[in-house]
């Protein structure tokens, strides 16, 4: 989707003209290096009249990485932003140390993730604010002063400040939610009026500048509505195409309204010690917000 | 979804309680601890009724990863696949070094991902085969000897062969889809007849072991699919909802069918060189499989 990346990639790729127009995939002359570095030109200058779905200003996208998220919660809005022309991602941690590796309380992620930028040097100024969700680490996050200062501070300037999941929890506990429309986890909607947020339940909530998605895989129908907001309708149909996003779950049980009574009932009774230990950890949260 | 795990993790957490019933997130005395131990053998007793949703074999899994795949291609089956009780999951590349980081041509993904588990340690028989897509890696796999006669080796006996978007093209160049019904990123269809194989669009495509996910976010669709095929419907159901995955796209752009002309257009001509390229790699490396 950048096509910048695609003709650098093409450029100096030994793929050479993987995204240029059809030619040999064995060029090495300097003849065909020049032939090569036309066809790259031409194929920008065509690109022109597809502006409208690439072009934009600059965008700068912090994303909260932290021990016990859950990854997917992450990759999905991820993969929509990384589709973006013309923007910068920061993967925010209090450190660079990978997150996800053995910790007190959280299992070891299978793939742990390497933060890309400590909070301190964290831009001033950022178009989009995420933090995703999973537990354990989210009831963690809720009650960690350095992550809530950091958040309550971003959310400030922030153009939109946004989640995934039980990620809106995080945000509430930084009194970013108060008095906005929010949704979270289906499970844990409840917690989110613990700390002063209008509990409403949607795969993608907007209200003002706040955009919350619902549970792990809301993700990337929360990053193109995001993309809608930052650069147009036909740009997120576009990123919407190259993902091939086109969902077709071969069954329907996907919301407490719509799975099997056996199976709500399996969830609802797993999660009753996560549901007392949030709204526990909001009640605790909101305190300390005074 | 893993009971023992979240047995486990009550057990062991800061968190104490998290996922067992209700109780004070602060217990400490031994006294506690005992009480601890008590309710959750109760909640481990209770829960043995959900047996049909969380029971079943040992289940092992087997996912490449590799320079230039996607990585939501692998994230979305693995949400799915972590979400399983009673399994074991391999990353499988050819070292343990991180792949993704800064390659010749491929550049850095944000995330790499550290395998787990080298091509020489995979375990012989594994019940899933997976192969994510990405370019430029997939191109690049599709040549690479070491990697296609891993893939050709362990496809003789895995209980099913798989792969979401482009991974079938590598899948394809193993000789692994020679006559087989299969599907792949949307743009590229044509290119599975190169190398023997039967193209079928459609979100996943299932023929005898072989099961094939189409684009990218496929990969969510393709892994509850899987699920239903290794443990029951049921299961799937559950895991399901625990993702919460009840897709709404804001659009519908998400297959070449429902996207506005412009996008479908832009995209088109964006992967001239893609598909031309490809097409070239898939006929040598159909010669190479004599």
């Amino acid at each position: 989707m950048d096509r910048r990346y695609f003709v650098r990639l093409a450029a100096l790729s030994s793929l050479a003209g993987l995204f240029g127009p059809a030619r040999s995939a064995e060029a090495g002359s300097s003849a065909e290096v020049a032939t090569k570095a036309t066809a790259e030109q031409q194929h920008l200058d065509a690109m022109h009249k597809y502006d409208a779905l690439t072009g934009g200003p600059k965008l700068t996208i912090g994303m909260l990485v932290y021990p016990g998220m859950f990854l997917q919660d992450l990759v999905g809005p991820l993969a929509v932003f990384e589709a973006l022309m013309n923007r910068e991602i920061h993967l925010l941690w209090k450190t660079l140390d990978p997150v996800g590796n053995e910790q007190p309380g959280a299992p070891a992620a299978l793939i742990p993730v390497k933060p890309t930028t400590t909070f301190a040097n964290c831009p001033k100024n950022l178009d989009v604010l995420f933090v995703p969700g999973g537990v354990p680490g989210t009831l963690t996050m809720m009650e960690d002063p350095e992550v809530i200062a950091f958040l309550a501070d971003k959310g400030k300037t922030a153009r939109y400040v946004t989640s995934v999941c039980t990620g809106s929890l995080i945000l509430g506990a930084a009194g970013l939610l108060t008095g906005y429309k929010a949704t979270t986890y289906w499970a844990l909607q409840d917690v989110l009026q613990e700390l002063g947020a209008i509990p409403t339940p949607g795969r993608v909530v907007v209200d003002r500048n706040r955009v919350t998605g619902g549970g792990v895989t809301a993700g990337i129908d929360f990053g193109l509505q995001i993309v809608a907001m930052l650069r147009s309708e036909a740009y997120a149909q576009a990123v919407q195409l190259y993902l091939e996003y086109d969902p077709a779950p071969p069954f329907q049980s996907g919301s407490p309204e719509k799975a099997p009574a056996v199976v709500k009932q399996f969830l609802d009774e797993m999660f009753v010690g996560l549901k007392h230990a949030a709204k526990q950890t909001a009640i605790r949260a909101r305190k300390r917000l005074g």
